[in-house]
């Protein structure tokens, strides 16, 4: 345990939850370090709020515990879940919001999380993030109660992930992501593209990108341009500018790359 | 005190503001422990902020430091006040912004915050947030000034507060607040309903909400429902859905609960 | 060094690059405490980012370090600077975002951050602000490794900032930014403007800006006013309003301030 706890939540900041929640955190172990990841992720999409805790953690020091709250089932049937893998734990509702953790890690082991000993006093039923998450978390960031948690759980939900097909002259995949600044994400990773990169033709929905570049300054302002992004996927951006304005590209779009 | 000290204001984010007030803060208390609440409180909606500050600091540790800052009167007449309740401290200007503090806490001590020993040198005018408040705050999480920080207060401002009306067969509320999903809050306590709470027949404004659940997932999407929020208030939800968009109700719209 | 790391970007929150950069601060000096400036900068919007670090970093403690990330030319040949001024480090791309800090600060020692040491392994050529600067900063905040970081530059990009002009009876400005209430900020000093203020005719644009305040308060609401910023700087303010919304000045408009 290193005492640090990162947040990823759909809750915005104009509200008490995050607030309330880094107070139960507090209350149980008042030498926890809180990090936001983002509470942005728009309301329910736990798609999005699995991508930014995917593009995250790997960041952080071993014995950081990750929460992360998009939980449209909270007060139902769904479990909690704490999953462990060799340098950190996670906490989240059982809805497919880790899938990007179980993908990039070969091993972990996952527990629900139940045991009331570790809960606030009185639960709501729907704000689980707040009354067993938060403090759970406070809990774990203390000592190593993963295995005191609950019943060692086998199978979690995942979410459907788009995954890119490989074409005899390249490879199709799909944009997955728009950023701050408009940049797109796709789910074409550097490692699918062997050898000279700007060998290869993107195409992304109808649209030709001619210009492949290492980083933003090698494009034209205002001119589509791909690259790879700081988490080694295929991005397409345009300097100086949006993309996702620019070209009205969006996720779920089809992009090839081809000789 | 604890030496942790939260924020709430209306100076969003964009701007030198927040930071500067924490860089008060930590050169007079480098262990502080700042949390912010929100800073996304709409400009010089005190009410607003209130509520925020309200339903965040009962879950903080004892002897936490709250300071708000919603403050169309900095500079001229109105006191900053710090109240201590028997759990927290809080600072703010003396405007309404700890109306609900003042009415879910017995007792409560005031002083006002005029004690120049605790201020920055210099004084905007335009700045007690900086200028007074942080400071005063950093030293007061660092050690207990509270009865040195100026004189006794016995009258504070408060916001008229919308009271519930008792009806023969049920109450009558309205909607205080909506918040980031699109849930509306009302003024109508889990406790003033007794009983089994789904005998109970909701209308806001001229809409009938036939729906009770104790969590999202008893509704159906797109249906407005009725269910206790994590504040143990009625509130008004649109599961997968924002109740506030679907609707069209607002604050201050009258809610009843019947039989 | 006293651990503390501020952080200035245009990266919006809702993405996970501001946590990866923390995650990398957190893994090098794990008793780091960080604190967000401002992540909302305008895309690319460099003087936007200078006024906002050049507004917070006089409040901090001696030995904080501020690192600034709006980075258009990440990847390209521009140098990453580390300033040492008396009080405080800077680390920045050097693309004039510390222009307002070389403007305020008699002098100052500055490196090029290019000693791969500090770097994390594997370099991004599109985040430079998690792979260099973040990683850097993590080193500098732990101990003084300053001089350990690069050569010696004498010579660093600086943003043509607006001057003011003295005229006969006054002196001319412009307005440099809007806050979050629509305040508009000049660049105009209370000490450029001698004696007793409210002698003083502003005009902004075509507007005569007729009532002085020293506060918000003195104003009415509704109606522009002049008033001097909690950065000394001459404000124009409409009390409960934007005055950006109610006059529709902006930026780069002309201020004038005559007998």
């Amino acid at each position: 345990m290193n005492s640090i706890i990162t947040l990823t939540t759909d809750f915005g900041r104009k509200d008490a939850y995050v607030g309330a929640m880094k107070g139960v955190i507090l209350g149980i172990n008042p030498s926890a370090r809180i990090v936001d990841l983002s509470h942005e992720i728009e309301p329910l999409n736990i798609r999005q709020g699995s991508l930014v805790l995917a593009s995250a953690y790997p960041f952080f020091p071993k014995g950081t515990v990750h929460v992360a709250v998009v939980d449209p089932g909270v007060g139902s049937g769904r479990k909690l879940l704490c999953v462990k893998i060799g340098s950190a734990y996670f906490m989240a509702p059982d809805n497919g919001l880790l899938t990007p953790v179980f993908e990039a890690e070969k091993s972990c082991s996952i527990r629900e999380i139940s045991n009331r000993e570790f809960f606030r006093k009185n639960i709501s039923a729907t704000f689980h993030g707040r009354d067993i998450l938060a403090s759970a978390a406070g809990w774990l960031s203390k000592k190593d109660i993963f295995s005191r948690l609950g019943p060692v759980v086998s199978c979690c939900k995942r979410l459907a992930w788009p995954a890119v097909k490989r074409l005899k002259d390249g490879i199709r995949g799909e944009i997955l992501a728009v950023d701050h600044f408009g940049n797109l994400i796709t789910n074409i990773k550097a490692s699918d593209l062997p050898g000279a990169i700007d060998r290869f033709r993107v195409k992304a929905g109808k649209r030709l990108i001619s210009v492949w570049g290492k980083c933003y300054a090698d494009g034209k302002p205002g001119r589509p341009m791909a690259l790879i992004s700081s988490m080694d996927y295929l991005e397409i951006a345009v300097p100086n500018g949006s993309a996702a304005a620019l070209t009205g590209l969006k996720p779920g779009q089809e992009v090839t790359v081809t000789k």
